[in-house]
Order: C-alpha cells, then structure tokens, then sequence
C-alpha cells in the first residue's frame, strides 16, 4: 500500500538563472532527475541502495516543455508519475508548479532502462524483486498536495 | 547562398561527468544551446546581435534521445539543422557524433520563439527582415564534415 | 537583536558529482552562494530586495580547502560567518559540515563589494541604512545546530 | 626541453551567464580545471592516462580573485603556471584574460596532490617516473601567447 508521497520542492537559485534572468532551461532537466532521486528515498529504495546492487539507471530520453519561466528565489514544486513499468523500462512524467501562483512553468517526461554496471540491461523481476516491486506498486501514483 | 557550416566541436569536460563516470545527461541540453550560438556566429549573426536588437528566443521544448554516453575528454561534434521557420517558431535538430569512432551518441531537437524583452512573441518577417532572412537561408540546410 | 539563524542544509545532488564519486569541487562555491541567500532571507533582507533597489554584490573573491570529499546523496550543512563589514566591503568563512558524521568537509572564505547596476561600488551606510543595519548587526554573529 | 605550451582559449557560454549578465564566479573554478587538462594533454600525459594507471589528483584547494567580469560571448584565455611540484604536491597559478582587449578578468591557484583510487597520497618520484618528470620538467614554465 503506498504511503503519502511528497512533491520535490525547493527554491531556484541564484546560479540557476541565465543573462535572461530565468532559471536556465537546461537545469529542468537536473530537476527531475532530483525528483527521482527524492522520490526513490520517499519509497524507502534510495538511488545509492540501487547502485550498492550493481544496477544502474540511464536516462533513455528526455523533453521538456517550458510554459512559464522560474525565477530567481521562486520557490516550486515537482509532482512526478511513473507513466510505465515493465521490469525494464521505466518512465515518468514531471510537472514543474510554482509555489507562488500555481502556475504550471513546465511539463517534462524521461524514460529509463535498468543496467549492470556495464550498462547491459537487466530484467528486475526476478532477480530484483524488493526493486521491482517498489515500482511495480507506484505505477500511476499521482502526487497531490 | 549559404556559406560551409561547421559542427560545433569539443571534447567532454571533466565537471561534466557524473558518478556514472559519463557526461551527465542535462549537459547535452546545454551543448545544443553551444550549437546553436555557434551557427549564429558562422552565419554572420551572433547571438548577441539578436539580443543587442532587444529580440529574445526562449526555448519552448527540448528532447534528447540517448544512445551511446560520451566518456571524459571524448571528442565529440554536433550537426545541427533548422527543420522549421516561419518568422516566429524555430525549430532544430541536433546529431551528436563521437569524434573517436563516429558513433551517433545522441539525437535531439529544440522549439523556440522570438520575443521581445517582455518574452511577448514577435514575427521577424516585417520588422527585422535581415534576421528572418538568415533563418529562411538557412532552413534545412545540412551540415557535413 | 539578531534572531537565530539556522545553517543552510542539503543533500548532495546526483548532478553534481563528477567521475571521481564525489562532489565536483567547484560546487563549493555555489554552495557558499547558496548560503548567502539563504542567509539574508533568514534575516528578513531577500537577495531579491537588495537587487530591487538597484544593489548588486559581485564577489571579490573566494577560496575553499577541501578536507574530507562529499558523497553522493550525502546531508551537509554550511555554517556561515560575516568576518567584515564596513558598509562597501563584505566578507565571510563558510564551514562545510557533514550530517552524517559531523566531519568537516570543506572551509571557504569569499568577499563581495556592494555596486550599482554599473559595478560601481557604493556605500551603504548613508543610502541604504537599513541594508546596511542588518548586515551591522550579524557582524560576527556564531551560527549554530 | 618543453615544447611550445598554448594558453587555454574559448567563449563564454550563453549558459554560463547568470542574471548580473556576466560569466557565473563559480566557473572560473572550472575554466582552471578545464586548463589543467588542456595542458596535461599538450605535454602528452592526458589526465585519463594518468587515471587510467590508478591515480587521481584531488583538488586541496583553490582561490579565485574576480578583476572584470567576462560577458557572454566574451572570447578569454587562460594562462596557467607550475608553481610547486614536489612530487606527492602539485600548485598552478592562473591568469584569465580578455581576448578582446586584454584585460586580465581573474587570477586564481589550486593546489592538488596525487593519490590512489582510495585517495591516499602517493609519492610519484619513484613509483610513476614518466608522470614525476613531465610535472618536473613544466615547474615554473611560462606560456605565452
């Protein structure tokens, strides 16, 4: 049964921002790989837990689709949704909400493999089964405030 | 007529590796945004003439597929082209292929607008004819070695 | 009278490790930047404000001894110390302390000018007695747990 | 005999602006690491040989004072120098310079010794000849343009 899962929220920072005065767009990329990374913790199956198994997570793909620009200090929230499970493949969907308003500022997705260290994939169900079945019982979770 | 284009080309960074001892995914983000200052340039219109003239061009999306990582000091070029431009969106695709062994690492592709300092959109045909002409030279023209 | 200050504290960002495991060292530095935010926000004086007012702070300079290497993932917390203030010149000693085992991780130091929007240093004490106040008044000011 | 050394040369990237419109600090601390790899490479040790036989040279510290600011665009080069080696301690000085009018924009030092894969300092003298001499050989060399 899924506990109460948090959206990743924090502040933009100063380095952050670019000569438009905005968060740089590549940092939503960064964003939502913190957002797997606290999102992993919350289930109780941190990152680095993986990686001490000798499973990596690649990033097959990535976009993002920028709505309204960050700005400096400007403090959001990331609700994230694992949109696909299989065992193998994993992938997920990111909205960007900003905390001053509401606004929806950007809406992403990524998609991922599971790897030995040799980046060859690897299936988790059998051989990870405490791994597989984190995911497996998140699949389609919505973040709500 | 189009002068020869070059990629944009450069080696992998040490600061850009991450613990999965390969160029981290969001840097391929950033290497785009390279690529396209640098066909500005080639062009006879650098970026910051465009902002000189108080035009701005946010990114409206970004997608990158990932397909072979690009290791430390690994020499790498990227082929851009313009697949779309009617005097307000642009649109590109990016080839990043490694230098070592002409291995396609990554594929990509960026939307953007031009706006005014306001970020509200503005068509170029009219009011900046030597920029829109640059860009409508330039629509799929492909860059080769 | 100075109201308790609490230290920045994070986590140590997947990004932000390099291929040596550990946290890239120019991190650092965006770490004490971050800290002088948060600082001035704790204190009721937003970064944000300053600039309003047409204040920038450049930094001088900034230096950091790396004593024990972070991890990925790994709680830190930096403790910030204002050494000078003299209403132009700004300087503080940052402490990088791990949450894990309280080591210490990292010492820096960095010095900012305040200038308008031209880089033109300016006094503070006469045009903007209340900046000036508030950094005054932490002059010296012990952070701690 | 050393051969003909280059000064490390690029642009300033878009995304290495921050909201002031200049090159973010933090990326000076880069630009020295950036440099340090550029010269490995031109004396014919490149830093992966160097890891490649089990050594890594952690960063001790580094410091940065900031002169003039580097603008987005802004073509710059970096003059590096040996200052210490004594074969278990490496030091470098920096001069970052506009290539636009010359002005020296930043000077900085790191220091950095050579460990193992478990970060314990090793002594090169003995154990790594080749690396010992081509660090000895450079100490104190100037470059030029």
């Amino acid at each position: 049964m899924p506990a109460k899962i948090r959206p990743n929220e924090r502040k933009v920072l100063y380095y952050e921002t670019d000569k438009m005065s905005i968060m740089h767009h590549s940092n939503y990329i960064r964003i939502f790989e913190e957002t797997r990374v606290d999102f992993l913790e919350q289930v109780g199956m941190p990152f680095e837990n993986i990686e001490a198994q000798g499973i990596m997570m690649p990033v097959l793909s990535v976009d993002c689709r920028y709505k309204r620009p960050l700005r400096f200090d400007e403090r959001f929230a990331v609700f994230s949704k694992i949109t696909k499970f299989n065992g193998t493949v994993l992938e997920l969907d990111y909205r960007v909400i900003s905390r001053e308003n509401g606004d929806l500022c950007a809406e992403g997705h990524s998609s991922h493999c599971f790897t030995d260290n040799d980046l060859k994939p690897l299936r988790t169900k059998n051989k990870y089964p405490e791994i597989y079945q984190i995911f497996a019982d998140y699949l389609g979770y919505e973040i709500t405030d």
